[in-house]
């Protein structure tokens, strides 16, 4: 049960003009499940991402780079669930290849035109000729009220399809933003989650778009964490098409504080889906560390703590077993840190000061707010002025039993 | 239970001479169970430690490091369960300070001259007045031959004692090692295991003693992990008390390399059984990373694959699920490492290189090995000399009860 998480319904994720995406069963690892995605892009499209800094990654990802550096205008998206064609070695490189040269095949553009996606189990071999044989039914699919579907399409171990979406009036023009993701394991991105696509019909130029997507990832797929381990296949990729008639050339133009807000804000939406629905998570957790020299001193001390096991079975037993918060934040590589100085609260409850028990701490009100489905653990380590934020899960018996049966 | 490790029998642990030992019921925190621990030394012992890098480290670990440091003659040690008097500020000091004078009135020493250590619940403060109450029934309690009760005295969540012993000839003498450790969760030492004693009567410089104890951590309590939480109490403690009639001084000394090497051993031992005993643990894993440019690299990628929960959660399944190890490799942060050159095995089985699956490798090869309650995963990353060992646990549904009912 994802915590304080629905899928919107399918009314409620706005088409973004100018993206079509299509969904069909081609049987990767499972019957009788839709497990291929296709997204068509009309000309004119930007597109940038971000990818895992994992040194094994996936086949799709290395030519997600390539064709991205290319310089070639991006038509297409194919997407895979099931086999993450991570670990393959060069059979699967020629595997996304072929992917996307069936996809090219089909819609009339070249294979360096389309980004290829994995996600499932690693170190199987990619079955691409399961993926040619359900390309044409996904292409026949293919319509931009189609957002909910791709977002089921894409699920592995996940127990709910996250979508997010919004629309903003900028320059008297109604500004769409719609996006999916999808992750529940292995969820510890560096650069970007296991799989999210954010498109929005505003004209963002390509330069614009590149640093606007790393700035996003930061805020939302860079800041959480399920079970500490970093995927090969972590993409995140933002497609815009124009079509509302905006265009933002540099971040001085007029509404583009407010269409960044917005964007940023949905790939929040889409990054916290993931944790609410981390794999056996009763309970969502964010890490408010401040008061940091830097904000990377922040982070490390934030994901200490939403990486400890001992804190999150804590968190899944409602025990206010502080003592597992103070070890976090004292071995989280701070050489340096005064730990007199340092401040924690469990929302709104200080619950240790001076190195040790705030005096005016009771159990009781720990025990309260460790009850609650959501928790906010705010650390104030007193040495500056730097912030940062993870979002985690706590660590229940379904975890491991999720990922003892997994593949099985 | 156990992976392969069971207590030696109280007449397996040889005494050592000059340092007797003896265990009482203080009701620290639970009534009926032998929680405290005296060790006194005669004169002339040598002493040294290692003390965790956990900047909320204990009160006991900051007196311990000043005693050291003071160059007093150290007498004893006084340890107690329970209570772990760390993240208890000043209060937490004074305590300890007190456990320390109370020991030094019962043997007629100084209190600089008493080691305090803790361990049990951090967070909540060391009733010293139970200590205090205590003492004299631990030092009526004091012999020579007492290393077996001391070594459940100081068990936590441990579920079985940790105790290795030997002897050996050397120069014409008899040489005793006989040590004690204990730890279950919250292990990954960063200097020392959560607490271990090892004692010999070899005569041993101060000098060599203080390289010796970094050396055997080193080998053997820095290399272990459960759950990647550094404990605030890691303490680990040598004594040399000289009446075996040896007397080493300078690493060129004749016999040094034997007593040494064994010593070590006693270390990897007691380091071992603590994964042996790991919260939940069925199996015991040994990660040996060969082929690095530098020791540094092989143990971070022994510890990001003996620490990650997906890896972890597979072995418990017996679930050969290799692209987890891959992904572990992966992301362990050498930003050069060429996957290609990377090869994997699990004991004898190759099961991957070329960045992928290995040709020859069958799934069955790789399930008989993940069936055994021992495995090695042995990596070798193809880039250099260096080498180094991790030794880690399975990840099962007991850690997160056992973590979940922790002080309840």
């Amino acid at each position: 049960m994802p915590v304080n998480y629905s899928t919107p319904a399918a009314d409620q994720l706005f088409p973004v003009a100018g993206v079509r995406l299509g969904v069909a069963e081609a049987e990767i690892r499972k019957k009788n499940r839709r497990d291929l995605t296709l997204v068509a892009l009309d000309p004119g499209c930007t597109v940038a991402g971000v990818f895992t800094q994992n040194r094994f990654c996936a086949a799709p990802v290395q030519l997600c780079r390539n064709h991205l550096a290319g310089g070639e205008e991006i038509r297409a998206l194919v997407i895979n669930t099931g086999i993450a064609n991570a670990g393959t070695g060069e059979p699967g490189r020629r595997a996304a290849q072929a992917s996307c040269e069936a996809v090219g095949g089909l819609l009339g553009i070249a294979a360096d035109q389309v980004l290829p996606f994995s996600t499932g189990v690693i170190l199987e071999p990619l079955p691409v000729e399961r993926i040619q044989a359900g390309l044409p039914a996904a292409g026949a699919d293919l319509k931009a009220d189609n957002w909910h579907a791709a977002a089921h399409a894409i699920m592995t171990t996940d127990t709910i399809a996250k979508a997010a979406s919004r629309r903003l009036t900028v320059n008297g023009r109604t500004v769409t933003i719609t996006g999916v993701s999808k992750g529940a394991g292995m969820i510890k991105p560096n650069m970007a989650t296991m799989l999210g696509f954010l498109a929005t019909d505003a004209g963002i130029a390509q330069s614009l778009l590149d640093s606007l997507v790393k700035e996003a990832a930061d805020a939302s797929f860079n800041c959480i964490t399920v079970d500490g381990d970093t995927s090969t296949n972590d993409s995140f990729v933002m497609i815009a098409s124009g079509q509302s008639g905006t265009s933002f050339a540099s971040a001085d133009d007029a509404g583009w504080a407010e269409v960044k807000a917005a964007i940023v804000a949905v790939a929040v939406e889409l990054a916290q889906a993931i944790v609410r629905d981390g794999e056996g998570a009763t309970k969502f957790i964010t890490v408010a560390v401040e008061g940091g020299k830097t904000v990377e001193e922040c982070r490390q001390v934030g994901y200490a703590i939403g990486h400890s096991p001992l804190v999150k079975t804590a968190f899944f037993a409602s025990d206010p077993n502080l003592g597992r918060i103070l070890a976090a934040i004292g071995y989280a590589g701070i050489a340096d840190l005064d730990v007199d100085g340092v401040r924690v609260w469990l929302d709104d409850v200080l619950v240790a000061e001076q190195g040790g028990r705030a005096a005016a701490y009771r159990e009781e009100d720990g025990a309260r707010v460790m009850a609650q489905a959501e928790i906010t653990v705010r650390v104030n380590l007193g040495r500056g002025d730097a912030a940062a934020r993870v979002y985690t899960c706590d660590f229940s018996y379904d975890y491991v039993k999720i990922n003892a049966d997994y593949r099985s």
